[in-house]
């Protein structure tokens, strides 16, 4: 079908969900949920193909496990859906209310956005997640998943359009692009009259291509170069569990650190405890001139260290003469996503969680928080890395919009 | 000067900025206002230039208009930047606080963008207007005026510049790109590594340009096909006046009503009332083949007139059969500025309010409202009509992002 068409329908979906009850909304979730353990062969059946797929085109084991679907999985698909139902409905949240001198009232609600796509890759679980998401937030979604999952995301959609139809919504407040060529991806990037909000979920090369070619209006998500910095009044047994955890609790995530900055005056003291406790966890060091000497088994780091997201067991140590050093090396390096202070010193921590530019800034706790769950929101689509409309974890808030109600009795200026 | 030298020189005095005090901020404020008016000899000067050039090229006498500058226009340039400066300050101010079980404190304050670039044309008073509300809300401005103004805008950058020196400030955090060029503009636009977002102030063809070239985050301003819609249940007195100030009161601007759509069971009554109060202020009425023989003095409309925005005395009516055709036609031909029913069916009213997506939604009073003056802001930099980030007026609040504060005692995940 062409783009254009999936559009108009997502845009006509979209004005009849703008105004749907929160109960509403509510039970068609559960009915999606429901209709996804109903139809678990059917869904298994898909995946069956993709895997087998997989295989044939010699994916790696990491990324067969991630396209695999079992009961248990599709149990969790649907428990995610239920999950996001029981949240608060964002919309209609009135935001502020005033009544101007001239007696006009304004009152600045929450509505949805309008008609969100997402670009994501490989995970077919990440089809249910985005729907429960932008639906109860009030938006359509168009989806765009990659190509190896193919069948089973268009088994997933077709099963949710169901739910939606029974329960007496627009199978089209969830469509997905069955085409995955990267041509038509590229239109979709720049389907300016339908699409409101673009989404991408997935690594650095998606996000490059969404930012050099959309012109829609995007939200940035992922890509985490994250630091911790052990300032030289850190306690030091706090610094190696937080280190630890920052990096070696899963690896493969946005908000795990990457780079490991430590304060001149205690290289001697604080790195051996750093370096044999990461080693312990099998990362490998990769360490500057300066403090190459006191960290044990590490590697001479290059320039192309800094900055960069490993995703792996590998870490980068780098010593600073001071906090604003730190904070500078950060502002060159860092991605935007979570840095992190360890120090008793609270001068120092202030000064760092003030200058530091970042949608989540430590002091003295794991980079690994930065998450919609963890912060309370219930759920998240991803972690946004820019400016604009939201920061940090993406909740059902941050898929709204606003409006403002002006309601007068005849004023004219 | 190469646009990344400017771009970075810019992130650098964002740097200084963002963590500048409100008193430190004001006073600069203030000393760029006094120095404005201390050198407008030297302001008159370079606006002659520009001015004589503008005559040579034949620009038309509105054009000249909005281009000159005199002792008085300067004066309230400087005005403007102190009232920018007794606005409260936006950053810092604490969005959202709690703590999570597992004790961790997270803030949400908001803090600056960073660096905005702002693309405007001809008026000069908008490069200090811009400069204000960007350096007040402590983001560092890039500036980029139509070429016609280019002497006076040179100019008011230099003296404000100086002005910021004077108070202690990096002068970049205010800079004009002298080469108007539009390949220059263009790179600009993708100059994705310096700038946070770029809000373009001008006509429709800006904005289409920076939606169609930018890869930068962009925040949509302006452009507004603005609909009054005459409910039957409306006043006829009450419809007849909100029509005429928003269609005339100013049709320059994007809150000016374009077209009258009118329920078809008032034609009759209503349409001649309103026909010839808006034809005694000089408008022409370009009407459907339903409304022609109500409509005294109209001409037929044709497909072309729905959703055009004359900004101009002439006005396309529309019948329709209820609020819901009125809604179905906004929605079709609006450009989510500002729309408005008249009405005293409270029912049809909350309906027109729920349903119509616009930035701003109006019952019994003037679209002309929309403007952050008008909404208590104090001052805008434009309007947007987007749905991400922020709809409607810009004041300085709408010119911050935001930062998580994570503060703990140790907490790992």
């Amino acid at each position: 079908m062409e783009l254009t068409e999936l559009g108009k329908q997502a845009k006509e979906a979209a004005r009849f969900l703008a105004t749907a009850g929160t109960d509403q909304k509510n039970l068609a979730l559960q009915t999606m949920a429901d209709a996804l353990i109903a139809r678990t062969a059917e869904l298994l059946d898909a995946n069956r193909l993709d895997l087998a797929d997989g295989e044939k085109n010699g994916l790696s084991r990491a990324m067969l496990d991630r396209l695999s679907l079992t009961e248990q999985r599709i149990l969790a698909m649907a428990d995610g859906m239920r999950q996001v139902a029981d949240l608060p409905d964002p919309v209609g949240r009135v935001l502020d209310e005033t009544v101007r001198p001239n007696g006009l009232r304004l009152t600045k609600v929450a509505v949805p956005i309008g008609v969100i796509a997402v670009i994501y890759e490989a995970r077919p679980n990440v089809t249910a997640d985005s729907a429960a998401l932008c639906f109860k937030s009030g938006n359509a979604v168009i989806l765009r998943g990659g190509s190896e999952a193919l069948r089973s995301n268009t088994a997933a959609v077709r099963i949710m359009r169901d739910g939606l139809r029974d329960a007496g919504f627009p199978a089209d407040c969830v469509q997905l692009i069955e085409d995955t060529d990267r041509e038509t991806t590229k239109v979709l990037m720049r389907l300016n009259d339908y699409v409101d909000v673009l989404i991408p979920r997935g690594g650095a090369g998606l996000i490059r291509a969404v930012v050099e070619n959309a012109t829609v209006p995007v939200i940035r998500t992922g890509a985490g170069t994250c630091h911790i910095y052990v300032d030289k009044d850190a306690d030091l047994t706090m610094a190696v569990n937080i280190t630890v955890n920052a990096k070696t609790s899963r690896p493969s995530v946005c908000n795990a650190a990457e780079c490991l900055l430590v304060h001149r005056d205690i290289l001697k003291t604080a790195l051996p405890l750093l370096a044999s406790a990461l080693r312990e966890k099998g990362v490998e060091l990769r360490a500057d001139p300066e403090t190459l000497g006191y960290t044990p088994g590490a590697v001479p780091a290059d320039e192309s260290d800094w900055g960069r997201e490993y995703n792996d067991y590998i870490m980068a140590v780098h010593a600073v003469a001071d906090v604003g050093e730190a904070i500078s090396f950060i502002s060159r390096y860092g991605t935007g996503h979570s840095e992190c202070i360890v120090t008793e010193n609270t001068e120092t921590a202030e000064r760092f969680l003030r200058e530091v530019d970042a949608a989540a800034v430590y002091h003295n706790a794991s980079t690994r928080f930065t998450d919609g769950g963890e912060f309370g929101l219930g759920a998240e689509i991803g972690i946004s890395t820019q400016k604009l409309h939201a920061r940090g974890p993406l909740g059902l808030r941050e898929l709204t919009s606003m409006k403002y109600l002006v309601q007068g009795n005849g004023q004219v200026r």
